[in-house]
């Protein structure tokens, strides 16, 4: 059912942002609901404190927002974020992000999906994102 | 461990908020982590097209997060809601609307989480909100 | 420009939502990228603790979102709300309530904006909110 | 009245955020109510299309509501966002993008702010954010 797995996801998110490569970004699960992704540890998120920066955490769910719902319609590459409202709820511990996508609702022409942020081996959340994704009519996908 | 069980919620609500007797709202389930409420069917919720208004659905969503907060904190009727992020998913159905929370923190000064609203018998979300809890000091509590 | 003013919005606004009418809610002002509102105060909006409960303040919100919209679209009862995210920054007074909203985008497909509302006689907002309004497509209007 | 100015702003962020320096981001004003920053046009902010990315853009709205509260507190660096919404409008310009914050509510535990983005010479907005940050308390601050 599902148009595009793990691996045609990573591809796809490569080809497109170079700079993915380097982060070490992994889809380690997508279905026609959720998404699960890690972001391994490296110093370059850090913030003064010594945590996962707030941008940092908000790109990680931007990215598996867009992934969840690339898997269900395909390479449109032209989907783009309309909303985004995180609460940022506990500091990050110094260990991989996990990233735990679950959609709500895929329509015609919106997408709405909820993002849950952790650190490895804490199940607490770390942060909480809902987006909305505006889908392009089928006749301008690319 | 909780303060306040399903009983002592209903009956704090009913004696702050008197219209809530007439709409027959109920607190089916209540843990640490999570609340269940049942908003039962009323004409009086409708809006043109005949489904449960978006108000009151923001209003069971706001009551579901400050019940889920006060079984953990007791009757602090100083707590308020400082932010309120919805998305409105589907048209609800004429039916009973259940409202199932959780929480993402409990910390000393603010309350996070979220509540996903349903039709009864369908299971597709109809909307979804997270919702900040200020709790006041200890001090300054009634 | 305008395909309704202050007077065709609350007059749209009455016949489909009748209670508008005991509420005394009026539009003071209404153009292209902006709109005005005010809610008279009554006793009945008040929550414990004497001040307008935070439903009425969302309702008031939402409305306001509405009418600025329908203001350049005509009247369009499905447009819908998308996503609502508000801020309660402050007890409102016991008085009138005013919403100022601003157009912030009207698309083809979503119209999105700002409200604020103070108490009469304070320039401190009470609360700020921002909204999407899903547009049908033309062919599907009423 | 303000603890710190345009320099000290910037001085603070380049110091604890050394990319800053690199980015030529800029304080352009600032007073009790408000601040104006502005990014300048760098081909790395660029996402598929070749507009700034959004990204590029939350980390600018967040920026802006940090200084804008630190110019009224004073250099506390364990001040953290707790929630950000976002609402993406249009398609930036390949231009200098101009951050305009406003203060909603600086209490003595939260600051609320909005902040919207322009493209340089364009009034339509291309982002709008509303933030909260809590704000530690005077003892804890370092």
């Amino acid at each position: 059912m599902l148009k595009m797995n793990a691996e045609d996801l990573i591809a796809f998110l490569r080809s497109h942002f170079p700079s993915v490569d380097k982060s070490g970004l992994a889809v380690e699960q997508v279905d026609e609901h959720s998404i699960t992704m890690r972001l391994p540890y490296h110093e370059d998120h850090l913030r003064p404190g010594g945590t996962i920066s707030g941008p940092s955490q908000m790109m990680l769910c931007d990215t598996a927002m867009y992934l969840m719902t690339l898997a269900q319609i395909g390479p449109v590459a032209l989907a783009v974020t309309t909303n985004l409202n995180i609460n940022f709820l506990r500091k990050p511990k110094p260990a991989d992000m996990i990233a735990q996508g679950k959609m709500l609702k895929l329509g015609s022409r919106l997408a709405v999906g909820e993002v849950t942020l952790f650190s490895e081996g804490d199940d607490r959340p770390v942060a909480h994102a809902t987006l909305t994704y505006s889908i392009p009519p089928e006749k301008e996908r690319g």
